[in-house]
């Protein structure tokens, strides 16, 4: 049995007796039924997360930023060269990154782990290796990665999560760096979405209008090249969700995914960052629709592609303030939210308690 | 000259070559340009506040809850007793409601401010007495109130924030509680935008079809009954504001558009939390055009005369996750998210400080 089908069997539906608990126990409380609006079903879907009520408080919450480099920036795809991607890491072993500044706001540990970029990093504390590959191959051309490369970046997501939670952990925030990773997005989104690549691609970081173009263009390109046509078939059981991954995705998306099913598997919730979770996220409930009950959208950002892959999902986003930088940043907003949202089952007095009249019914 | 006016003189408008400079420091951090969506705006905006670049981080922070009755309830606006509003206040002094739990969170002290409960409240330590009468009057029928309880109420708020400044906050968050204060809010909001209290009101903590048709048409009456006819002029000039204010507004209204000015006199940020707050603001912004610059909207409530509000005083709301409980509780939500965004002017590298490649432009 291979760790993937270990984990996928160890992922259960989010516990409905718990979330009916929680439920019940909200509208005990000392505020009118219903008035913290979404924060109410995150407070309940956390509970079904950790099967107890109240779910314990989502602290300690690490963050792991996932790195790796991609063939198709060769297509010019995106106006950052590609050593930025090394160089980020670098910022954020450094402390330098707007990752970094959110994490210690929020008081989140940060894990950076290099699954694919395409050079040598120079060993440092808060790096982890787990390299697959120096990058992926062109996507537009072929498939990005064997199966085997795409199972092995799933295991380093599944890996970390599993050390993140062995470590302690309460929650999982999914973290992404990679020149030239909304373009696999948008490709993963569009093949298992079936939505055109055209409502798919977004500008990334900043693509002008004929970059933005031409990324569409690529996206279309790899899917064909890699037999999917128009973005027919939404891929359907593991082999073809592996080969759709390693057709077309980044060694990052692979790792979030594992990482995803990992947090499930340990009955532990994940604030999912943008639009590369997203795509990541998608890989994962293709592979175990359950996990999907273990994620929480931490936000909505920029990319078009991200409101596709979570009204897909069935997942509200938190915070909606038009983020585009990625690195985890929109999960880490969202934890105080998801904190605030559990707290309250535990802090706050029910009527009875507070000696406070009821609405007259 | 009254405390009014010397604090409405103390109000200058946020500085523009801070703000130039916290704009241009933005671009030169290591994430791409406007990556961070609207948290830059309120970092840059956050740099005019206090005149400074990088501004000052926005703590420690301190909630003030400014508790009120309201004549208008006899006319059975809301599905809770008046009652509420005391025991809510004892809930508060206990820290068993959810502002207290939200306010733990974000490590925000609370201070509750009576300014017209209309019951007599056992002194407890957290609760400030500040009372101006045993709740206004029903604006249904007449003014709520005096223009010298309005001027009073306005002083209790001012002074308020005076206090937690000279406390060493470096950041307020308004709250409120006071059974039937949406109807005030709607009539305020309704007055002092011009637009139709259909529009205006909302269905607060909880009415059915029935009560909410009755609301609007008491929100109707109370604009006629005190010479507003269908809500046309929006007032100008102090006196008419504050004969406005004290028609159809609550002592927590007229209190918290005080606090807004008592921050703003102090170049120190006031995070508004919902609809109360949004109709208190559009106060202090006709009273002191440039106190609009010293406020964050905090959220956006269910109510839909809020968003009416933010349109009119052009704030943009952080978080907008269906929320219609008061209390402070949005504008608790959304000071991590302040927090973080001032923390990245403090923390994240340079690309020249960190060796990252900056976009090819």
């Amino acid at each position: 049995m291979t760790l993937l089908d270990a984990t996928v069997a160890a992922i259960w539906p989010v516990d409905p007796v718990a979330m009916a608990e929680a439920r019940t126990r909200q509208d005990r409380l000392t505020k009118p039924r219903g008035s913290l609006g979404v924060l109410e079903d995150v407070a309940v879907r956390l509970a079904g997360v950790a099967a107890a009520c109240p779910p314990p408080m989502p602290s300690p919450v690490a963050l792991a930023i996932f790195a790796a480099d991609h063939g198709v920036h060769a297509q010019g795809v995106s106006p950052w060269p590609q050593e930025v991607t090394a160089q980020m890491v670098a910022n954020f072993a450094a402390g330098g990154a707007v990752a970094n500044a959110f994490a210690a706001q929020v008081g989140a540990s940060v894990t950076v782990v290099d699954v694919g970029v395409a050079t040598d990093l120079t060993p440092v504390p808060g790096v982890v290796s787990r390299k697959v590959a120096y990058g992926t191959a062109d996507l537009s051309e072929g498939p990005a990665m064997t199966r085997e490369q795409a199972l092995e970046a799933l295991s380093a997501g599944i890996r970390t999560a599993g050390d993140l939670v062995a470590a302690g952990n309460r929650c999982l925030i999914s973290g992404d760096m990679g020149i030239a990773n909304t373009t696999a997005s948008a490709a993963l989104i569009s093949l298992f979405t079936g939505r055109d690549p055209a409502s798919a691609t977004g500008r990334g970081t900043g693509v002008d209008d004929a970059m933005y173009q031409h990324k569409i263009d690529v996206v279309r390109r790899a899917l064909a090249v890699n037999g999917y046509g128009e973005a027919g078939a939404v891929p359907q059981g593991q082999d073809s969700v592996l080969d759709a991954l390693a057709a077309v995705g980044g060694f990052e998306h692979a790792a979030i995914a594992g990482f995803i099913l990992g947090g499930a598997a340990a009955r532990v919730p994940v604030i999912l960052d943008g639009v590369i979770a997203g795509a990541a996220a998608l890989v994962a409930a293709a592979l175990a629709p359950d996990a999907a009950g273990y994620c929480v959208a931490g936000h909505r950002s920029a990319e078009p592609g991200h409101a596709v892959a979570l009204a897909h999902l069935g997942l509200r986003p938190l915070v909606d303030l038009e983020l585009r930088l990625g690195e985890g940043t929109g999960g880490l907003l969202a934890h105080p939210l998801v904190s605030a949202a559990v707290r309250v089952m535990h802090d706050v007095a029910t009527f009875d308690s507070a000696g406070v009249a009821d609405k007259e019914r």
